[in-house]
């Protein structure tokens, strides 16, 4: 088939780079000294051995992180980042990453290596038979696997095209074992620019086989390859299939998924499936972890691994298909044993390949990043330059473990410090990110349906559950939520069932409102627009109030919303509960921005020194907001008889705002161990009279320690159905309520059940569609 | 107690006229030509015996119309004229209700007189026991209940200000006796002014015991009044309850409720409930039917009533209170028997009531209509304007029966004249009045929780269901809707429940969107704001576009949102589908603006005569708009070569609108029943798969012949959370579909059950406040 002739087809053409991306990344968990570490697999994604994200793979120490599949790269970072905080956040504070392709220093005996303690029998016997067959130290390798599929417009595009192939899935295999082949023809190319493992670490060899450094010892014959009695022809699916099966009955492998070859034809999740269902996907597996990307391999390695998939579709290959191949097993193993700083015995051809992918860019006016070609370019004329090369000459002015371990703990730093936030998510609400990475720590299969509205749809099994803004779900019901929209609804409702409210009316017009002056003007009330929710528009007189003001209070509320309320005030501190499937799970104080005096520092230095405070940001991407100097603020410090200059006494607190929002700089404070039963009970009440199960509900109460059954002991200001979730879980003050993992557990309650009878299901945990086979 | 002190007080004064109201008014059913009807009364509200708002009194030819309680006088007529609505369209279309206190012409046998055929035996022979001590003829006498409850805010004020009585419910009754034995007292007032039932009908007496008309024979010692023996003390609730002991043992009342005085105490169901929960209310029995009054009762009228109310507080009464309520009969029989054009022989006494409460309304800062108190003296100084005087007058040109049947008829008719609206209510969205109707109809207690907000609370027995426009409920989940609100994940979600949706992307930025020239530019295709509703900033595509044109479509769209969806057009005609809990209950197809020829008239004639519909208006006050002719329709008319005075051939139909919306004056048809099996499953599973109970779904089909499993045979374009109801059950053609019906019994499945279920369980309907006692 002319594929050349195909791909440049104007019906293809905007096609070309759909594609589906999968990365599973293996790392060897070590201590903040770099040494293997001696601890289990973190309990809190230990819950099954098929995590969808984060598993083991041979070792106990090796943790393997999976991507989801995804449609752009973009997004194959975001998990990829995303999960290696799960992953870190999940580990013991003192232990990292090691972020070679090479393991650390190894045990002196072998037997020390301890092999993953997984559940199921059969995985540990599995491992037990590799270990019997390679060694142990062998199976400490670590690399990533670069999942790659077709987007499928493009396959069907180009079979529309052309004439010579009826069937489909023969020409999606035709397409894949063409890439496959050549791939493994060319292999070496991707050895030369991105191998990275030049000089083992202590006990990884029983004996020095290697005296010099060289690029790659995993993709070289030292590294993780089968015996060379091991050989499979390319030709077809079938003959590839009857070669495997062979491979077996002779005893060569133990499984079909024990072929170690540098890329691996999938159908699905068990080698069988490429003969029931064609060709799906192909893993590239001869990537070295790149020890310079925090998350071991960059955005451009991918993208030039995508054009590669492409170039080697479009690119004319040997005649004599296994011939081909197996001269690319030799190239490829020279070029791994080359010297990293030494240029490669293949520099011309490898020249002209990149010459040629720039040509075929041109023809098939593929957009990439601008200077991918100027990069490998550069790698070509100077390899130290690529990966190997500069990793080696890194380590040569320390130690490669002292360099491995650096990196590590500066990637270990960059995990923790904003341990609220998931990274390549962090444009998404903080509630949405944490409830992300709680899924993820538990096991639940996540995606987004829509980044910029919050909407993720989580997935256990075949129990799907779509959420919306972190707490937004199929639990509450529809009316229940309008009518906690519904300001006189709510009162209303909560009224009859016997729940204290502010005592109020509602207005449509101007007049209306003023004829009913006498009803308010001697009590403390507040008039308010009735739908506004920011403060907009709100005046409170806590004493009452002269006909004047009562009719510039009306007229400012008017301009806010077209009727307005008029409510009895009610005295005392406002706490927010917030209430999930009829139990109190975190109370919280909010009090306005605030310094507290030390006797020598201005009330400017307060704040900056406030500020500081890991937690504090702009624009709600942290847990609390920065105190703000503005106009507002100097207005209410005068106010009280202050300037920014003033010099507060130690001990006292001076407000910087009336109000106690958060985002206008508010302290939050977590009491929910202070607030008595008798008011948590009155919270689950009135949630459960709106019928709601997820509910931020404030209460204001004058004096917590006076039982709630008592007259006019509390009254209840609102219900909020999309209560914010992270100041409760990073509050200022008081102990974290992680919210999110109850909300999961509350919708997926299955999640509560033992480990065991998880295991005893044995279906598979989620439906992937790149399926992780290990070791 | 000086009420007339604690009245002016500050305190209470702001609360003076706070007050909950009810209404229960009796009619006679008659034939178009006004004679009593022979028929069973209506079955659709027979439901059970107990409706809450049209029950049948002593006969089954009398209908008693309940209102619920309400804190408004506007409130209670809004109810008022809707339960006349109700009533009326649940008659057959030749009865309509007869307008005045005395009966049309009765059967010459008594026993043709039909009693009541309620289920409940006990209700049968309490009729039978008051068809044998007062003969049938004079139970079939009707009249207004006028419910009355002091507000509980001005209750608790005056209680504030007093010293005298320590116990709030001893206090409440100590107004309601005064202001009873006052109303007694002074009741011949009521019967000067409203008294409205001058002459009797052929066989009402048996013999003519009037020679001469009077002032009202329902409320003289003719009308509906026990013996001479029953009398009964109002000094205290004490006395009271045990005179009515006595009364009953001593065998001159059947039951307490047989005590036919003008106003009777309430304590709540039972008479029983006085003892021991004090008075509630009180319930005035002694108003004529208002003729002239489409509802049996004027606005003013009950204005009267609430003031009279508070001056009866406000006035000292005499010393010896049993004396006081005897000649209070005495004077009331003697103005009942007044001649209705005949000044009172009270008229010095009632000229001084209404200085006095002149004075009132001013000294207490009482708001009331401007012209109350002229209208009053003017029927005072000229009784020819009483309602006896007025009906008299009328009565003399023809008969008093031909008046009644005139006004009869003129009610009749503005009951049936726009069936879809719910009078009293016609603020409302449509398909809300609808769903109002048929809760009313099927005796459903209907409470507007907030009437801007369409938010309704239904409730049957214990059962209560809120519903915010019509169809939001709380059958639906939450993220459901948000999942329908947001078109992106609408689409991904189908799409991967294998339903055909148009294919497409999101793009955030105009660039990103350019960028995909190529993957729409040769296809049907539509560029569209990402969450607008309303058909802004869309374009289609029908046959690719030019670069340009793609360019300027898409900034287009992104005026109206910061994102935009390309999409697949797909070719066909759009129906929507309504779906109710598994179930296509309706498909409509919408036509745009259009009207066909009958080659004489011009478009605009056409187009005069199209809009005379009763169906169309404007604002959504009907199930159709008016079709334009702005300058738009004028642009599409001259697009195909018209004008608007242009006169088309017979039978052409012309477009004047491209979109298809009802609200451009577009046409709905019903195609429910054309639509085929496999069509309405792919609704009703797509509608599964977004996990929805109610929704209007739309779906592009090309052609309905075509099997819906064929390729490409149907597209999904959207799900709608809140779809319009009223243009399925009033359509421009084809067959009405009642879903408002279908909503309430989806809501209410215990109304499904049998008659004899609800008899069975025989508890109270609904917690009612003011309870109906009939007879």
């Amino acid at each position: 088939m002319d594929f050349k002739k195909i791909l440049a087809n104007d019906h293809v053409k905007p096609y070309l780079l759909k594609a589906r991306y999968g990365i599973e990344k293996e790392s060897q968990r070590v201590d903040l000294s770099g040494n293997l570490a001696k601890t289990d697999h973190p309990k809190s994604i230990s819950i099954r051995d098929k995590h969808p994200y984060i598993q083991r793979d041979f070792s106990e120490t090796q943790i393997e992180l999976i991507t989801p599949v995804t449609e752009s790269l973009k997004e194959l970072f975001d998990y990829l980042a995303a999960i290696h905080d799960v992953a870190y956040r999940s580990m013991s504070d003192n232990e990292m990453l090691w972020p070679l392709s090479m393991p650390p220093q190894l045990p002196e005996k072998e037997e020390d290596i301890v092999i993953a303690k997984l559940k199921s029998s059969e995985s540990v016997q599995y491992r037990q038979s590799l270990a019997h067959s390679y060694g142990r130290r062998k199976q400490m390798l670590c690399g990533t696997h670069f999942n790659f599929e077709f987007g499928d417009e493009l396959l069907q595009a180009l079979f529309n095209v052309q004439l010579e192939i009826k069937d489909y899935q023969q020409f999606k295999e035709e397409i894949y074992l063409k890439v496959t082949r050549n791939y493994l023809h060319y292999q070496w190319l991707v050895t030369y620019f991105y191998g990275a493992s030049p000089i083992s670490e202590k006990n990884f060899f029983e004996e020095d086989s290697l005296n010099e450094a060289v690029r790659s010892i995993r993709c070289s014959k030292y590294g993780y390859t089968n015996s060379d009695d091991v050989q499979v022809s390319y030709s077809s699916i079938q003959n590839y299939l009857s070669d495997l099966s062979l491979m077996i009955k002779r005893g060569l492998l133990v499984e079909e998924k024990e072929l170690y070859a540098p890329i691996r034809l999938r159908g699905g999740h068990h080698v069988s499936d490429l003969a029931d269902h064609g060709v799906h996907y192909i893993e590239l597996r001869n990537i070295d972890l790149n020890p310079f990307e925090t998350y071991g391999i960059s955005y451009k390695q991918v993208e030039f691994l995508h054009l590669f998939l492409i170039y080697l579709l479009w690119k004319d290959e040997g005649n004599d298909c296994d011939e081909w191949v197996k001269m690319g097993e030799l190239y490829n193993n020279a070029v791994a044993l080359e010297h990293p700083l030494e240029h490669t015995q293949f520099e011309i051809e490898a020249k002209k390949i990149i010459d040629e992918m720039e040509h075929v860019v041109e023809i098939l006016d593929l957009s990439i990043s601008d200077t991918l070609f100027v990069h490998l370019r550069e790698m070509l004329m100077d390899p130290s330059k690529t990966l190997a090369g500069r990793l080696y000459k890194e380590s040569q002015k320390s130690s490669q473990s002292e360099v491995a371990t650096y990196i590590a703990k500066e990637n270990y730093k960059k995990s923790w410090s904003k341990p609220y936030q998931l990274t390549g998510f962090t444009d998404m609400e903080l509630s949405t990110q944490i409830l992300m990475f709680d899924a993820i720590q538990q096991g639940i299969e996540l995606e987004v349906l829509d980044r910029q509205a919050q909407f993720l749809k989580l997935q256990l099994k075949d129990h799907v559950e779509y959420v919306k803004n972190g707490n937004m779900t199929s639990k509450d019901n529809y009316v229940s939520t309008l009518i906690m929209e519904n300001k006189t609804v709510t009162k209303k409702i909560l009224q009859r069932h016997g729940f204290r409210v502010p005592m109020g009316e509602e207005f449509l017009t101007i007049e209306q409102a003023l004829r009913s002056y006498d009803l308010f003007s001697t009590k403390p009330f507040v008039v308010k627009p009735k739908t506004t929710n920011y403060g907009l528009g709100i005046s409170i007189f806590k004493e009452g109030a002269n006909y004047e003001d009562y009719q510039k209070a009306i007229t400012l509320a008017f301009k806010e919303d077209s009727s307005i309320l008029i409510e009895e005030f009610i005295k005392g501190t406002e706490y927010r509960f917030f209430v999930l499937d009829g139990q109190v799970y975190a109370v919280l104080l909010r009090v306005p921005a605030n310094v507290k005096g030390d006797g020598i520092q201005t009330i400017e230095d307060l704040v900056i020194q406030k500020n500081r405070d890991p937690l504090r940001g702009r624009d709600h991407r942290t847990p609390l907001e920065n105190i703000q100097l503005g106009e507002l603020e100097k207005l209410i410090l005068k106010g009280q008889g202050y300037r920014i200059d003033s010099i507060l006494d130690k001990d006292e607190i001076v407000y910087l705002r009336e109000n106690s929002n958060i985002s206008t700089g508010g302290d939050s404070i977590d009491v929910t161990d202070q607030i008595p039963d008798d008011y948590k009970k009155i919270a689950v009440d009135a949630v459960s009279a709106l019928e709601v199960k997820i509910c931020g509900i404030d209460l204001i109460i004058e004096n917590i320690a006076v039982p709630a059954a008592n007259k006019n002991a509390y009254g209840i200001i609102e219900a909020n159905f999309n209560p914010s979730m992270y100041m409760h879980i990073y509050p200022y003050k008081g102990k974290s309520r992680r919210l999110t993992k109850h909300i999961i557990h509350y919708l997926f309650p299955e999640l509560s059940q033992s480990q065991e009878s998880f295991v005893k299901q044995g279906a598979p945990l989620v439906k992937r569609e790149f399926t992780t086979v290990s070791c």
